[in-house]
């Protein structure tokens, strides 16, 4: 039973705390697993920096954040609606620098400044509304998402399947039902008897931390298992599947996703395991040809060099820390959306199923 | 210019440090690259804890420090010549003690022993010439077989070279000069441009940790890399040769090395590009048929779960740690020995080859 959220609004009274005033509330990601902490946000350039320091991560959820934090900047700017409008606009350009190239903040922004925008809000009261509906809007499609990709998802997955993960894609991804890992806990909710391998996903141990801890609260069995050893664990063992998620799905079914997923989709090749990748149809890119057209993000040195404040690497070491890969479609035994799922060719399939 | 030694015997007036008497001297492995520190030892019990303790690693390295453990035993034990070598056989026993699956140890005390045996040392003074000559002579060999292998391996390593490398083979895993990593060593002091791509191995972090600095103290440039990201940098750089050590060569050609080797495996050959094993003939086992008759040991979920006191997974994650893995011979595309390099089909070739 699923007792927390990545992200939440609060504007009646909650039975934990009172809350008179409206607050976006997070959870910590930072320390899970091993402290759950919430933190609460009253205005944008909070939320801003919750992205920033990845007090939230993950694609959906940063949408999320972006949409809230624009809530509760509306519920607590100023009383004139012109006035408003324009603060909500510059507090959108402060949630979309958090992290400059996560497009579902774009795009949720964009969402939010445009429903504001509406000319027949004439009043700030109206436009507090307007835009904390909206929010929630975002938030119920979010979830509503996730839950049709864990359907479609299901008649893949047999009766009893080790399957292997990589990276997260929980609720704490999504801010909704989770995606790759929402298919796997549908499957256990319907009463399939699911193992997870987990990869632990260095650098920054997604697996280790975060799909961990969600595959303990949802009571899905697993083990932890370091990325390098997933070729071994698959001559070894028998594994049905592997289901991962996506950052970006290129037009020919090129999938960017968490550094690893390249290797780990190598492995299920060689021994004929069934891959596939799962996300909402958002992020199918058809214009983006290839995956060689999509530019992986560089991240700090230090994500692989310390694990907190211990330092692994000697002084002066060079060290590389591509965030994502890019699994050539050819590895993808389908992609799996809220619209169905996508087999080879996916020239043809995506347009169909986005 | 390499100016630390793994293991080293002192018996004469040192320029840094006075030795009256003889030591047994290891770099601590454990606190490197942050400390670079020495530890003296006079007896075998000594010798044993380090390696329990992983002061020294590496199974040609663990073979020298049994080797010279008796010899300093030798050097302090008992002046009646059939009390010493009594002595010493109890000594053997607890030095074996140490790590019980490596077979370098077993065989480096059989023949320490072997040589005390001889029944024409009749002083105790003979039996302690005859041990510390001894474990000179495996020291040397060690080297000189370390030396061959890099030999062989030069004319497979092109004059500018991208070169990728798993775990640690370099001089603190023999003792030596390295195998794998003297390979890429013996190329570079002989002009060649090679570059290092340092998969950093975990989950002790061999390749982050001790390859990294050993490159540094080499003067190779490279750069680590998570182990996730080898297919990522193989399908964005041009790489022009993998070269692994080995723990355990199967009569068939199955490498049985630290775990992560056969995902590095897969990436190379999904991207056409050489993958060798480099090692003593002693690790090719003609006894083994194939890798799957390879035991693979399992080590402690701490390792996995948490790197030095910081723990990463959840409170009751079950975690798997098998600490080598098997990869199949048809993806290797030669094996390197001191005797020459072995092509397939190596059921015939490890036969000439070892």
């Amino acid at each position: 039973m699923i007792t927390y959220k990545a992200i939440e609004w609060l504007d009646e009274i909650n039975v934990k705390k009172l809350h008179p005033s409206p607050v976006v509330r997070m959870i910590d990601q930072r320390h899970i697993p091993h402290e759950i902490a919430y933190i609460d946000y009253t205005d944008a350039a909070g939320v801003a920096d919750a992205i920033r320091t990845m007090v939230i991560r993950g694609a959906p959820a940063i949408g999320l954040a972006a949409a809230y934090g624009l809530a509760v900047a509306a519920a607590y700017g100023p009383e004139e609606p012109g006035a408003l409008k324009a603060y909500l606009a510059l507090e959108a350009v402060v949630l979309r620098a958090s992290r400059p190239t996560a497009v579902n903040l774009f795009w949720a922004s964009e969402r939010m400044l445009k429903r504001i925008a509406d000319p027949t809000l004439d009043s700030a009261d109206d436009i507090r509304k307007a835009a904390i509906t909206e929010a929630k809007s975002i938030d119920a499609e979010n979830l509503e998402m996730d839950l049709a990709i864990a359907r479609n998802a299901f008649s893949l997955i047999p009766n009893i399947a080790n399957i292997y993960h990589h990276c997260n894609t929980g609720p704490l991804a999504t801010g909704g039902y989770g995606t790759a890992l929402g298919a796997i806990r549908y499957a256990h909710e319907q009463g399939k008897k699911v193992y997870v391998f987990v990869d632990e996903t260095r650098p920054r141990l997604q697996g280790a931390r975060l799909t961990a801890w969600e595959l303990q609260q949802m009571g899905i069995p697993f083990t932890v298992v370091p990325d390098g050893a997933s070729g071994h664990i698959m001559r070894t063992r028998k594994i049905d599947l592997c289901v991962v998620g996506c950052d970006r799905i290129a037009a020919n079914g090129d999938v960017a996703n968490k550094i690893g997923t390249y290797n780990l989709a190598l492995a299920a090749c060689a021994h004929g395991v069934p891959f596939y990748s799962a996300g909402p149809s958002s992020t199918v890119d058809l214009a983006t040809p290839t995956g060689d057209d999509i530019p992986i993000e560089e991240r700090p040195a230090e994500e692989v060099s310390h694990i907190g404040t211990v330092s692994l690497t000697p002084v002066g070491a060079a060290v590389a820390n591509p965030a994502f890969d890019v699994t050539p479609a050819e590895y993808l035994t389908a992609i799996i959306t809220e619209k169905g799922v996508a087999y080879p060719p996916y020239t043809e399939s995506l347009k169909i199923y986005t």
